[in-house]
């Protein structure tokens, strides 16, 4: 029966669009989390063109076949992860980018990566903001789907803020051209607004329209190390009363030391914490900014403050805070908390997840996109020994109960995917999850929009 | 029967709450359209609380009544309108206004004035940006409903972008607290963003929590005069490829002489069009671009250029611009439009407004969020003539088909409200249409909130 189903797929898409054989489906099969076993889908299809992701919806919702949207496989929440029975639709070889020079804005489709649609706007002097720190390898439909985030959000926001329109296709084939090049418009509900972020769960995206900013000033870079992580917390949310630097960045010790023993960035090995800072201001704004910050880590008990205006130096310290995820990856198994709090709260919750890491004898290093409250505590385990699993989930739970509890929540960036679905409720309430339940029903009737993320 | 279903609500809130008299009621009828006549509602109800609104849905959607919600009536596309038979729920007496200096945030209730939510954080050296030209009259709760700009929009973005939370009360009385004091938060579906710009058809927003931010640098503004239009719209092309000015507005002869009818702002009365430029880049680089917008001025033909650093002459300027809605109301009855195109359209979409006015016998004077491709024609005419009703109705509906050719919008910031209801099948096509339809029957099954806006 499903071999008759995948045949008339094929037949519809032709044999170069529709992978079936278990060794080539195998590597796409799971995304950049560890903790967590993927399914065996029934088929791989990559299509080239929206018209055969609408083909593929048509007969997904004909036969009530679930489909999981892929774009680089790189997300951190198993929002991709491939499902029992469930054809995995990448959206890997649609790939095109059109970068627009007089309208500011870039026609993207979900395969580009990120790190592509970057370099096209950069020869045209323009901008793509939103830095993943997987940006080399991430693909803009994944980024759009998890509304991702970066370490450019303090002063330049999140996907959401640079997506003018979409191209949707719906369940059941329809597809949907929402927004376009224009800067403002409110001509209907914001129903753009509900697709960036729904990790899947309504719609595929097809294409996009995003918005380009021009290339921004030269930056200069700002390292200081604190004692401990909770002076660095504080130092943070002094400088967010007053200024908005291009970059925020924290790291614990455990986290340092992760990364210089991945290679040798020239971090302190035994500094409780850092914050790497800069800022973009133009001219003689900059040098008051940095001299600015710099006076508030020193009032806040920096043991060191030291900055530099050259732009590759600096982007070393970026490349350093960028390794933090692959360079854990090598203790062991990994779990991805991605909470976030009010600002003023960072202290607290930084405090807080190094009591659950003593209370539960477990290495917990942490960075975070301090300057808007991000953080990335990455709990890390022994995937082979019950007891060490057991004690990784029951941190990864209670950092997660922790931040909501400090008006937080379970996940500023990476999405709920499937491995936070089940604390989403304790966070939203049971009116909140109707109403979501409601949009999504209106949607997606049958549920074969990867089912088992985000609900 | 009625009579007893409002006998019921006022035993439910109060008679200081329900307002029943048809004299009383007056005031509450109209927004700031005057070519549309409204309805007679079935009572006015004023809540004090959240739990009010609450009990106010309960009882509408028990008995089947539709609702009306309404800010300070400022609005321009009919959207706060009073429906026969329906209730109107003024959020006027819910003002509070709660400024968070650590979280660069403002928790406010809907009937809070713009500017009142602008002067508090002002005490805080903060600032909230999104500035309609009725700013000194409108409502959060309004410009929340509309998704408003503003003159600031060509930097500073749209309201959508300063909302971090909002509390909505649902058709049926749920209350749901979507978001919060948090600045990224993906958790579940982007429902924050459904509701922001929805006009009040898909719940009634009770609270907001709003972003702020430092307050801006000092600015420099430039006002350019050109012959026509078209070349000042060139300009603005020009100036939007590389540059992000604090304020890129437009006004053409017509605009520019309306005003000065109204007061005498120093305008020249003389000029095909002019150009209102801000910048508040900080330090020297202020400098620098007011010195390149001058250049890229004089490149396309201006006939002068003036910029001052003084803050009060250059918001006498920015006064000058505010007035231009209330100054065309004086010639007779208004069609406001709203259009948007995406920038290099801008001389396009301007000199078919020019064509139409004179194919239709009309005056249109036209104002431009330029930098954004937002235009406001306003189509002016005698109410009492049924030859002069028909060509404004029918210059109307040609503005809006000429910015969709131009693949722009016909709404960028008012709202659909009930004047452009009609039009929206044109622009967003019928898939958009169905979708959109879903969605609100999902969350409005009885139809009862704001029937006959956007629908």
């Amino acid at each position: 029966m499903s071999g008759d189903v995948v045949t008339e797929l094929v037949g519809e898409l032709g044999e170069g669009a529709v992978v079936t054989s278990r060794a080539a489906m195998e590597s796409y099969r799971r995304d950049a989390t560890t903790s967590t076993q993927p399914g065996a889908p029934l088929a791989v299809v990559r299509p080239r063109t929206t018209g055969e992701v609408q083909a593929t919806m048509r007969w997904a919702s004909r036969h009530g076949i679930a489909v999981v949207p892929r774009g680089a496989g790189t997300g951190l929440s198993g929002g991709s992860l491939a499902v029992d029975g469930a054809v995995t639709l990448s959206l890997d070889r649609m790939t095109a980018i059109v970068v627009d020079p007089d309208t500011r804005t870039a026609v993207v489709e979900p395969g580009a990566l990120n790190a592509d649609v970057k370099k096209a706007a950069a020869e045209h002097g323009l901008w793509y903001p939103p830095d993943p720190a997987s940006f080399d390898l991430c693909s803009i439909g994944g980024n759009l789907a998890t509304n991702a985030g970066g370490l450019c959000c303090v002063k330049y926001g999140v996907t959401a803020d640079y997506v003018l329109g979409l191209d949707v296709v719906l369940a059941d084939g329809a597809l949907v051209a929402l927004g376009g090049k224009r800067v403002k418009d409110v001509a209907g509900l914001p129903l753009l607004r509900l697709f960036v972020g729904s990790e899947g769960t309504l719609g595929i995206i097809t294409g996009a329209t995003l918005r380009l900013v021009p290339a921004p000033a030269p930056a200069s870079t700002l390292v200081a190390t604190f004692p401990d992580p909770v002076a660095a917390a504080r130092t943070v949310v002094a400088v967010g009363r007053r200024l908005r630097p291009s970059m925020l960045e924290l790291m614990d010790g455990s986290a340092i030391n992760a990364v210089e023993d991945l290679r040798s960035f020239g971090l302190d090995r035994d500094a409780g914490a850092l914050l790497l800072i800069r800022s973009d201001a133009p001219g003689t704004a900059r040098t008051a900014e940095v001299a600015e910050v710099a006076r508030i880590c020193d009032e806040h008990g920096a043991l060191t403050v030291f900055h530099t205006d050259d732009a590759d130096e600096g982007e070393l310290f970026a490349a350093a805070r960028r390794a933090f995820a692959g360079a854990v990856d090598r203790r062991g198994t990994v779990l991805h908390e991605d909470v976030g709090v009010p600002v003023p709260r960072l202290p607290e919750v930084l405090a807080g997840i190094r009591d659950i890491a003593a209370r539960h004898g477990l290495d917990i290093p942490v960075v975070a996109h301090a300057g808007d409250g991000n953080c990335h505590p990455l709990v890390v385990y022994d995937a082979s020994d019950p007891d060490s699993v057991a004690r990784a989930q029951a941190a990864f739970q209670a950092i997660m109960r922790l931040a909501i509890s400090l008006g937080g929540t379970i996940t500023g960036e990476h999405g709920v995917g499937r491995i936070k679905a089940q604390a989403l409720p304790e966070q939203l309430g049971p009116d909140i999850m109707a109403l979501t339940r409601r949009v999504k029903d209106a949607l997606d009737p049958q549920g074969i929009l990867n089912p088992g993320a985000v609900l």
